[in-house]
């Protein structure tokens, strides 16, 4: 029942027309007085709903969440700022919020501005259909090329953490276009919801990467109420954060945009931290690396070439080809850059790909599924 | 005929069986004495002939180049280093020059050694294939997965500049599998070559994509023997010297792996020049992009949101969208950041995108395919 599950939350999420026959609407409130966070895209062309909903942060504590589905109401101009205002007004005043206490979040096609004749009395209905059984309904409606929901949920000692997410395109670092709720009943600080939302996203939604491509829209919501009246444990509560953030992160590239494979791809002996993430980033973008992945074809010298050529600092990150180890699946296929004539076996849904710089200490790992045909059919077809 | 149109070049292509039964063996040599340069993948993982040319460059005026397709020598340690060594020997051995003065480059799968079983024999049949006619049959022999040759000249007063390439998949800026060699009759100074075919080099492939990869192998070299006995007119020669390697880029980018389409992506007002380039390469490369210029689907938001995400100086490139103009083939789709409810027709084999940042005066473009299933079938299939 995910954004429910914590105590003093409610939500739901109902069909307003935006997209045909599907819900497209989903709000999530909390019923206590709650402080939360949010990390955006970090994208320059961000979505008016982007926009608005850092300024709102900036003016107060969240306490509500509306998402929408069907259009992004990215690259909308003014008339889409009006319109993502007007539904935080609007959304405010059902819920009995000043607008500033409204987040807002779109997703689907750039460019096409959110028709409020449908937001608008969709919001009433949505905001009348608000219960604490809301949470699956509203994972329901926010998403788009997605096959399935994402949901997940960990308990700590007499609190609870949960979220929802969308997300299987335009997927990777900094948040490219998915969006995530999270809702806990454990209770923040006012103001300490940021110090922990921002390193759980990091190691969570900042390490995967379905296409490389980086959304106008991104966003995770935090929202905590602090409804459980559990003790403070704060490690605790990381851990617990941490845990849905990553097992969201994973459900959102599981469900990648024609996934056939999720392939984990472990940087070790790096230089750098800074230069182990960027080999892992590029490994994991590689059209190459991923055509090899849908085919069942280690052809690991894509792997190689891949990390030889990870962008940083105006550069590419250190690389010495003689001292390279890889791994598939834990067979060893290039040792300190020396072919061992090994074919790995690639079957089945997952692949783990370890590579050993050789240079230092830092390492770093990414999740990303491969590129296959559905990828293609389901991104040239996406409006249609 | 290409690179054997300038007076004083011998080209041949034979058969040495590194591929079951394409060419896979060229040699192009300067029968008068040349003076030359050449640009090399900038890929950490830069592949055994890319080594050895490298440290040859450095002794030497290279006055000949070996070329086999079907397996690249790259990640095979230092075996395909001495490969790569013993090649060049061999063929130095063969046309009488010191093995400083030949250059190796190997395209093809990565991490399959060189077989000097096979190139060793190879190399005496290419050397006594040699002649003045054999440019064609050099240009068939280092292709992979192209389709077609890609050859180009360029006449100037009294002197020619002819080039052959290869390439269609892993190409990328900073040379990703693209081998190019350009030969010219026209009278360089010796050590002049580098200072003209970088900038010819910047401006064409370095500004092409077609799927984001940087290659372990690419490498342009230019051969320059004066055997025209022309005039010296540096201008025109580095004008006739740019149009070769913008055709043969040209010609990449069109038998780009499954490409339906070929798109420029032109991007104006930009606050800076590397700025601009990294907006237009950014839009270059990105999946959803060209999955919908395969799908001949403006879906213009996808430019907007990958020029909004263009990697610059460890954030992203300025761009402001309320500032932001685009148009597709002419037909303005979003003006300074306001939608204009068109949608542009995109039939044919080109599609030419304006992006214009408003920002300031500085621009780049770029030349793309699109993402389609056969790029995928293509490269899931590659081994087998």
């Amino acid at each position: 029942m995910t954004v429910t599950v914590p105590a003093g939350f409610a939500a739901s999420g109902v069909h307003c027309g935006i997209r045909r026959s599907r819900p497209d609407l989903a709000v999530v409130r909390s019923l206590a007085c709650a402080t939360g966070a949010a990390m955006f895209t970090a994208n320059r062309a961000a979505a008016a709903p982007v926009k608005v909903s850092r300024e709102h942060l900036e003016l107060a504590e969240p306490q509500a969440v509306v998402i929408n589905s069907g259009t992004a109401n990215a690259g909308t101009g003014v008339r889409g700022e009006l319109a993502a205002r007007a539904t935080a007004a609007e959304a405010g005043r059902l819920l009995g919020l000043a607008a500033e206490e409204v987040l807002v979040l779109s997703t689907g096609v750039i460019g096409e501005p959110l028709p409020l004749d449908k937001v608008l009395p969709g919001l009433e209905k949505a905001v009348g259909a608000l219960s604490p059984d809301g949470g699956p309904a509203a994972a329901e409606a926010i998403l788009t090329t997605d096959t399935r929901t994402k949901q997940a949920v960990a308990e700590g000692p007499g609190f609870t953490v949960a979220g929802m997410a969308k997300g299987s395109g335009m997927i990777h670092p900094n948040l490219a276009t998915m969006l995530a709720v999270v809702t806990t009943d454990y209770p923040l600080e006012p103001a300490a919801a940021w110090e922990f939302l921002r390193p759980a996203v990091g190691e969570s939604f900042n390490s995967i990467s379905v296409d490389g491509e980086c959304s106008t829209n991104d966003a995770v919501v935090l929202l905590a109420n602090g409804a459980s009246g559990a003790a403070r444990d704060d490690d605790t509560f990381a851990a617990a954060l941490a845990e849905v953030c990553r097992e969201l992160a994973r459900q959102i590239v599981e469900d990648g945009e024609g996934a056939t494979v999720v392939a984990e791809i472990a940087v070790t002996g790096a230089a750098s931290e800074p230069e182990a993430r960027a080999i892992a980033r590029r490994i994991a973008t590689s059209p190459l690396v991923k055509t090899a992945l849908f085919g069942r074809d280690a052809n690991w010298g894509r792997v190689l070439a891949a990390a030889g050529s990870a962008p940083y600092n105006g550069g590419y990150a250190h690389l010495d080809p003689d001292r390279v180890s890889l791994r598939y699946n834990g067979a060893p296929v290039l040792v300190r850059g020396t072919p061992q004539g090994l074919e790995p076996e690639l079957d089945g849904p997952t692949c783990r790909i370890d590579l050993d710089l050789g240079l230092g200490d830092a390492q770093a790992s990414y999740l990303t599924s491969d590129l296959s045909y559905d990828y293609v059919r389901i991104n040239a077809d996406y409006r249609t």
